[in-house]
C-alpha cells in the first residue's frame, strides 16, 4: 500500500456523508449519529428525518417504533423520510433497501435484536434526563470489562461489572453486589449502552439516595431471537444461564471483587426476559438473594395463575417471604401490557409484599428500564 | 404491548437469518458472526463466502480487502459471493445493495472507518494466533471504561484502561503507563476490541516477557474520516489532541490510578495516524516520556527528510536522544508501504537507535498491529 491508497481508504468512511439537509430548520442531527453525520435529525416535536444515498434502488423503507415508512428518492437517488412523533427515549431501527433489513451507516449500533442494531435516541429535557446524565459535579464510578473462564460452559465469558467511585478510595471496604440482566436478543453491553446504569449509578450514590454497591452485567445466553436456534424448545431458552451465574459468575465475582457475600448484600434484576430470569434464579436460590427486581418482566405465569403453587411454593407461605425477601420490585411502562401490573396484583392478594412502580408514556423499550433502574438501587441493601 | 406482539418483537432480530446454506462444505461460519447466523463462512482456504436476502435487489456487491465482489442472486432474492483467498487477520467490510453501501447484518460490528463496520475475522492457526488468544491459564486484567471530564474540551470524554491482574493484589504498588493510540476514522475502542491487546498483555505479562503496566486507550480526535469535516485542513486533522492528552488525560489517569508519574515510566504508541500524533506529542515532550511505537505509522516526513531538521531538532543530537529515549520502535507490515522502512533508516543514518519489525504478510490492517504490540510491549520499562 502507498501513501495514496492510504488516503483512499478513508473513502470508505465517506460514503455513509454524501447525504446533505434541506428541511425542517428546527431538526438536529441525533445524538447517536456516527461522527460528523448530520442525518438522522430530530425536530423539536420529535419526529425523526432519515436519509440515505441508494442510487439504483427502487424502493427504502424505515422501520422504527412499530411502523414502516416509506422515503422518497429526490431523483438523485437520495431518500427521505419523516416519521410520525415518536415516543422519547432510545429506538433500535432498521432500513428496508429493496427488502434488505440493514442498518442506517449513519446511526451508531447497539447490541439489540440479536445483531448490532441502528440505534437513535429522542431526547428528553435536561430536567428528565438528568438521572442518567453524566454530572461532571460527582464523583465517577468505572466499568471493568473481565474475562472469566465459565468450568459449566468450558470456555471464557465475558461481563462488565461497576464499581462505585469510592471502591479504589478504600481499599479494604466490601461491597453488596446487584446482578443485573438484559433482555432477550441483548447481551451484556445492554446496560452499560442502553441502560446508561454507570450515570444512574453514581448519581444515585453521590445523592445519598442509593448505597455504594457493585453491579455486574452478564450474558444471559439469551443474546439472540427465540426461534434462531433450530430446535430450541421455549423452556430452553435461556436457561443453561441458571447454573452459569451460580456456579460460574458469582463464585468469579466473589473471588475477584470485595464483595459482601451473604445473601443479605446480594440482589438481582432484570428486564424484560432478563426479568424472567431474575424470578428464575432468585425463586429457586432464596438462600442466595435477598432483593429483587422485574422491570417489564416477561413473567407470564405469575399474571395469570395462583402464584402460591408457582416457583415450588416460594409464594405459599407469605409472612416466611416477606421476612427473606427485604424488595420485591415490580416496574413497567404504561404503554406495554406485558402484564407487570396483573403479576403485583397477583403477589399482594397472596399477601407479598412488592414496590409498583409504573413509568408514565414509556413502551417495552429501555427509557422504562433505566426509569425502572433509577426507583429500584436506592431501594436495596436497606432494610435489613 | 400485549404477549403476542412481545414476541413479533423478535422477528426483527430473524431478518438476518433467513439464509441458509448450500456451498463448500469445509467453510465455517466466521468467529465475528452475531449469534446463530451461518453466514458469512471462511473456506478451508481462506475465502470469504458471504450471504445476505435481499429480494428486490438488482445489484449487491461485497467490497472487503480492496476488492468488489459481485454476489449472485438465487432467484429467490439470496444473494450470494465466495471471494478470493483473503490475508488473514480482522478485515473490516461492506455491502452495497442497489447502490447503498450499508453492513452485512450477520457480521457483528466494530468501529472503524468512522462508523459501526461489517467485521470478519479469517483466522489464523491456533499457534499463530496463541499470544492474542485468551488462556484460562494465566491471570486475567481487567479493561475499566472511563468517564472523566475534559477541562480543555468542557465535556465529558471516556477512556479504556487496562489494569494488569495483580493491580487488585497489590493495593499500593505503582505501575507504569503506556498510552496507546487507534488510526483515522476508529476510536478508543479499537484497541481492546480489533486489537486484543487485553489478551497480548496478559500473556506477555504471565510469560515474564513483559512487566505489568497499565494501559490507557484514548479517542485521538481523528474518529472520523479526513474529509467529513466541512473546511478542515489536513494540519487540523487530530491537532485538538496534543492539548487534551498533556492536559486532560495524563493527569486523569495519574490521579485516578496508582501510576508511576515520572518520564522513564510513561510510554507512548500508535498506529496509523495515531502512529503520527505519537511522535508529535512524544517528540514536543521529551520531558514526559521515555519509550515510544511507531505502528505503521503515518509519519511521511520522517520517510521523506532530512530528520535533523523535523521536530524542532530532537534528533539533531543523536547521543543526547538515545539517552533520553530509552525505546524507539518502528514496525509496519510486509505488505503495505507507508514509509516505515525508509523512517527507520533516516533515523538510523542520523545516528538515531530504533527497533525495527518487519510483520510478514500483513498489510495496513489489525494484524499488523496486533503483532507490533506484541513485538513492543516486551521492550518497554527495562532499561532505565
Amino acid at each position: 500500500m502507498n501513501t495514496k491508497s492510504f488516503f483512499a481508504l478513508l473513502l470508505c468512511a465517506m460514503g455513509a456523508m454524501t447525504v446533505y439537509a434541506q428541511d425542517a430548520v428546527d431538526a438536529k442531527p441525533a445524538s447517536t449519529n456516527v461522527p460528523m453525520a448530520q442525518y438522522p435529525k430530530v425536530t423539536a416535536d420529535n419526529r425523526g428525518v432519515f436519509r440515505i444515498s441508494a442510487p439504483k434502488a427502487q424502493e427504502v423503507v424505515v422501520d422504527i417504533c412499530g411502523k414502516k415508512y416509506n422515503m422518497t428518492n429526490d431523483g438523485q437517488g437520495v431518500w427521505t423520510a419523516t416519521t410520525d412523533p415518536l415516543v422519547v427515549g432510545p429506538h433500535y431501527y432498521a432500513l428496508e433497501i429493496d427488502g434488505a433489513r440493514v442498518n442506517d451507516p449513519s446511526s451508531r449500533t447497539v447490541y439489540g435484536c440479536g445483531l448490532d442494531m441502528s440505534y437513535i435516541e429522542i431526547p428528553e429535557t435536561a430536567e428528565e434526563a438528568a438521572y442518567y446524565t453524566y454530572n461532571k459535579d460527582v464523583q465517577h464510578g468505572q466499568v471493568r470489562l473481565c474475562q472469566y473462564w465459565s468450568n459449566v460452559e468450558q470456555k471464557q465469558r465475558q461481563c462488565y461489572v461497576y464499581t462505585p467511585a469510592e471502591y479504589e478510595q478504600n481499599p479494604t471496604k466490601r461491597y453488596p453486589v446487584l446482578y443485573l440482566q438484559h433482555g432477550m436478543a441483548e447481551n451484556e453491553t445492554g446496560w452499560h449502552i442502553q441502560g446508561r446504569m454507570a450515570n444512574i449509578m453514581d448519581n444515585n450514590i453521590a445523592s445519598g439516595k442509593a448505597v455504594p454497591m457493585i453491579v455486574v452485567m452478564d450474558n444471559g445466553n439469551c443474546d439472540y431471537g427465540f426461534g434462531s436456534k433450530p430446535g430450541e424448545q421455549f423452556n430452553e431458552f435461556g436457561a443453561s444461564f441458571y447454573k452459569v451465574i451460580v456456579e460460574d459468575i458469582i463464585p468469579y465475582i466473589d473471588a475477584t471483587f470485595r464483595t459482601l457475600t451473604d445473601r443479605e448484600n446480594r440482589a438481582m434484576a432484570g428486564l424484560s426476559w432478563g426479568g424472567f430470569q431474575t424470578f428464575n434464579t432468585t425463586m429457586a436460590n432464596i438462600d442466595k438473594f435477598s432483593h429483587v427486581g422485574s422491570f417489564s418482566g416477561a413473567i407470564f405465569s405469575l399474571a395469570a395463575g395462583d402464584v402460591k403453587t408457582l416457583y415450588d411454593g416460594v409464594f405459599a407461605d407469605a409472612d416466611k417471604f416477606n421476612s427473606q425477601i427485604h424488595t420485591l420490585f415490580i416496574g413497567t411502562g404504561s404503554e406495554e401490557n406485558l402484564g407487570s401490573q396483573k403479576v403485583n396484583d397477583n403477589l399482594n392478594a397472596a399477601g407479598i409484599k412488592t414496590h409498583f412502580y409504573l413509568s408514565e408514556g414509556t413502551a417495552h423499550e429501555w427509557l422504562t428500564w433505566r426509569r425502572c433502574f433509577n426507583q429500584f438501587v436506592p431501594l436495596i441493601f436497606k432494610n435489613k
